[in-house]
């Protein structure tokens, strides 16, 4: 592998939408609202959306959510950008990450100078069935669908094997969504923007209510450890454990770095991208750690020419808190078997050594599978230039990543970013 | 636009597998059957597969059309090239000539030196209906779809637009097919590998077999003419005028330019390359032409600093006869309006001025979308080199287009060849 790009690539934009269930609007809807906020996010008010000369849409499956196919490029059409070339990507969950990268090739590869980057998914208009049937398709319809695999189940396999190898209580997975559900509590974008604590209050209040015995949570651990308020999904999996269903989008725009400054004098530099696969769950020989997350991150270090203690802030796939786990060892953050701590100890709470998920992670901002790619770069994006508002890091952001997983890791992109 | 690419690329290899319906074989089968032929057809047999560094693969539904998703790491795999890069890219009909034009940038960008371009569709597993309503999740399922339109009323309705415009005749559109089926006639690969004239054999023979009174069509044009023997099936078309469903897959190898003779001595280089958007059909001013078509082809001519007048051969997006028609107008071989006296005149076949489809194209060659757009680059590719065996043109090949539409022309792609 070369892994150099003959260009350097900037971000001068980011938006994102509402994040939640919103049944009666469609991706069309989602993404303008999106592309308005990235519109406005441009420094330079003199910008015209129509200088945007391509659109790369990260999708996972409009087909299935909403029997719509070719959806980029109504997407192109929705915001005035016809005839501009858009296309879509599609990587499972990894989608926005796989669109981001595909946009970013395109301008190094001195085509494009400016090109918009979205993400976008409608999961909420149909059942839950429904839904967790589409998501499955992400696994192996042959071999592992048959066997009655959905997604929480594949996680749940993970999660006990890394248990069994590395010694991990699984109240460490409880930790992780506490920190994440924290962190969502200071993102006004998120679909569940409320701490452990504020959802048990509402319960206790709901219980008090309706009168008759109340449930006896004294704090958040054990507001999840009961089987009732937090119940099992896929075992070890609970409630909380999972990311939920969500309708939303992102976008960013990216522009040859020479010509950043036209747009903004903040732009964000893009020092490194990584992609790699890997077999279905069925086909490996480790479950406790994902050999295309650790590819696709030794690709983007080394085009960075970074180290993982370099990185000050991490955006990473929590679709199951295991995931979490998996993906800051995964990242080279922590050592392998030691990753279950760091939401425990504190390490990547938002004011800890490396802040995991300050947007509040798949699990808390939601998980509208082919945006969660790209919305992860929108929380970057504010982080770094110090727009997060309430959710602002301490400390100065001066790199920062991305990790995206699709399916149960047979995709992985990571991305590394740099003040311009 | 800027509209050049930092680094010259070049195709190395080229493979297509056997056209047709095969309801046992699924996606993987298909596109192994392709990759195979592409190591074949590597002219230095010390290529190992292994040095492809990632996988760029066209698809247009494989959600719907086998309830598998996030197929390119199992295709991936299923090749031996995990943990490679895979990722699958979506424009409809036009998702194979994405995918290649994906797979070029990314080469150009400086990133990989060698990667993979495929394309798969398995179709024909499917009941007919259930293909129909897929294929139409490619228009605008809000707009379109409840009016009643499917595939081939979108086409028929430019068919009478241009008719109706431009005065043509109903049996110049019955020309296109002849000429097609008479390509293909020559095409090992292709599924209806036979002319007009031996399908209405055969259906005589049939005929005399049963006993009872005989057809009585004396040539192609007769046969096609009879509605019993070539119904209506969305007026003015006619079951001749559409490319049939089937099941097949295609791949091309795509390296810098500066190693292509590591690979082969004869190289094809990629000259040009375009896309563009448009609005779906009930947003259009014009149904007498494609407007991404145009746009498409203006950056590819431009790109490669060639005319309309200097291609020698060309694979066209034939998805129903009236989209040849306009296809050859709006890439600048025949002025509007005389685009449907080409295939009438001779002018696009074989042995004319201008060769179009002579693989048989999506007609008679058959239409798995998602790798119709890849098959072509395959057709290009042989024809280029000399080795199209008894379908191979008299004259020398040394410039060649092709042309891949997604939907009714909300995406098309165009990409022009030199030879290295």
């Amino acid at each position: 592998m070369k892994g150099k790009l003959g260009r350097g690539v900037a971000l001068v934009g980011a938006g994102v939408g509402k994040f939640g269930a919103f049944p009666r609007k469609d991706s069309r809807d989602l993404f303008v609202e999106a592309f308005r906020e990235l519109v406005a996010s441009v420094d330079n008010k003199g910008f015209d959306p129509t200088e945007i000369e391509a659109l790369f849409i990260g999708n996972y499956s409009s087909e299935l959510f909403e029997h719509q196919g070719h959806l980029a490029p109504i997407l192109a059409d929705w915001v005035g950008l016809t005839p501009r070339a858009a296309l879509r990507v599609e990587g499972a969950c990894a989608s926005g990450g796989i669109a981001l990268r595909q946009g970013v090739l395109a301008v190094a590869s001195g085509l494009y100078d400016v090109v918009l980057v979205g993400g976008v998914e409608r999961m909420t208009a149909l059942p839950t069935e429904a839904v967790t049937d589409t998501l499955a398709t992400a696994g192996d319809v042959l071999y592992e669908f048959p066997a009655g695999f959905t997604f929480p189940g594949f996680y749940a396999a993970m999660a006990t094997a890394y248990a069994a190898r590395y010694g991990m209580p699984y109240e460490a997975l409880m930790e992780v969504a506490r920190k994440n559900h924290a962190h969502g509590a200071l993102n006004d974008k998120a679909q569940f923007g409320m701490t452990i604590r504020a959802i048990m209050d509402r319960r206790l209040a709901k219980a008090r209510e309706k009168g008759g015995p109340l449930p006896g949570w004294r704090d958040e651990l054990d507001f999840l450890r009961d089987p009732g308020a937090n119940p099992p999904v896929a075992w070890p999996l609970r409630l909380f454990d999972c990311s939920p269903i969500t309708d939303g989008a992102a976008a960013v725009l990216v522009v040859a770095e020479e010509l950043a400054r036209r747009f903004t004098d903040r732009p964000l530099r893009v020092l490194g991208t990584g992609q790699a696969s890997d077999a279905c769950l069925y086909g490996r020989a480790d479950l406790t750690s994902l050999r295309s997350a650790r590819e696709a991150a030794a690709q983007a270090y080394t085009m960075a020419g970074v180290k993982p203690s370099g990185v000050k802030l991490a955006e990473v796939h929590d679709c199951f808190t295991i995931a979490e786990v998996l993906a800051v060892e995964d990242l080279g953050f922590f050592p392998s078997g030691q990753g279950w701590r760091a939401a425990r100890d504190g390490a990547t709470h938002r004011d800890g050594t490396i802040p995991v998920n300050t947007s509040g992670g798949l699990k808390a901002k939601g998980h509208p599978v082919g945006a969660s790619g790209v919305a992860q770069v929108v929380e970057l994006w504010k982080q770094m230039r110090g727009e997060a508002g309430p959710r602002q890091v301490g400390h100065d952001v001066d790199l920062a990543l991305a990790h995206n997983v699709g399916g149960t890791g047979q995709t992985c992109v990571v991305h590394i970013f740099g003040r311009g």
